[in-house]
């Protein structure tokens, strides 16, 4: 099991969500035993000694990651959630998507201040929904030690506008 | 640490999402380390001699405990999501809400046939959801082997709705 199979397993769907877009669909990797458990640890084994209390979790593949990734080192997870999502008081936070504009929330006591955080997405495209979430942490008082996703779309430089707030970790790139 | 433990550190939220519903908030059990690793670690100890191929996370709060546990048992995570979020050819089912009408779909090539499965979400209401993930399920020729909660509401009465498709597994009841 190596990064290439990881790679492999990354089923391509093209035109979708609309024509010129070439989707990576990450639940073939997912479905794949051998594959998830990999994903994992090799994410794990990145942050093992960084002393990590949360795991955010983005909804909702960055859930699935998130999840295990926080099982495996030993950490609380935290969901940022779509808006209306989250059932006690939460702040929000406004951010561009590749078409259009979207809110995201974080229950208000859901870290404690100086806390050590990893942000964890399934992908990061053009980076304005990790940023969000990072502005969600900074909120609330805790620090962003990075950021974590399985996939990097390297053309669209999503990482430019995160490299200011912590490191960039991604496992694969296209 | 105890089922007690975990029963305690679920948060109830009077009123939510409207009068007269007690909202059971799993985001203050998910957080915390200990209380994290011990919903998982029980679950997968239930499940541990029961050949499972695959873990089904509802989406979306099924997505965390699902890849966890999936994670744990060294299974795949194949999710059940809400109507046109899987990118390639799905299968649909409708289901009932407590208010209303909702529709899941799993992708069509997402399970081998005959192989054995445990549909996962935070928590059985009516039942409504899982039965029609297991109707998904069970249309792609997977068996299903049980369902897995954490939290079941044992006055809303959802395993009548289950326990003739599988077996039912809840970690907590209120």
């Amino acid at each position: 099991m190596s990064l290439t199979d990881i790679k492999n397993s990354i089923r391509n769907i093209p035109d979708y969500p609309k024509p010129g877009i070439q989707f990576k669909d990450i639940t073939t990797a997912m479905k794949n035993p051998a594959i998830f458990k990999e994903i994992i640890d090799e994410m794990a084994a990145h942050f093992a000694e960084q002393n990590i209390d949360y795991i955010i979790g983005i909804e909702a593949r960055g859930f699935i990651f998130g999840a295990a990734l926080a099982y495996r080192l030993g950490c609380g997870l935290v969901p940022v959630r779509k808006s209306g999502k989250l059932p006690a008081d939460t702040i929000t936070e406004e951010y561009a998507l590749e078409y259009g504009t979207d809110k995201l929330e974080i229950h208000k006591d859901a870290l404690k201040k100086g806390s050590r955080v990893v942000i964890v997405d399934d992908l990061i495209a053009i980076g304005g929904t990790a940023k969000a979430a990072a502005n969600l942490v900074q909120k609330l008082g805790a620090n962003v030690v990075s950021f974590a996703f399985v996939i990097e779309l390297t053309a669209l430089n999503g990482r430019e506008k995160l490299h200011n707030i912590a490191d960039v970790y991604s496992l694969v790139q296209f």
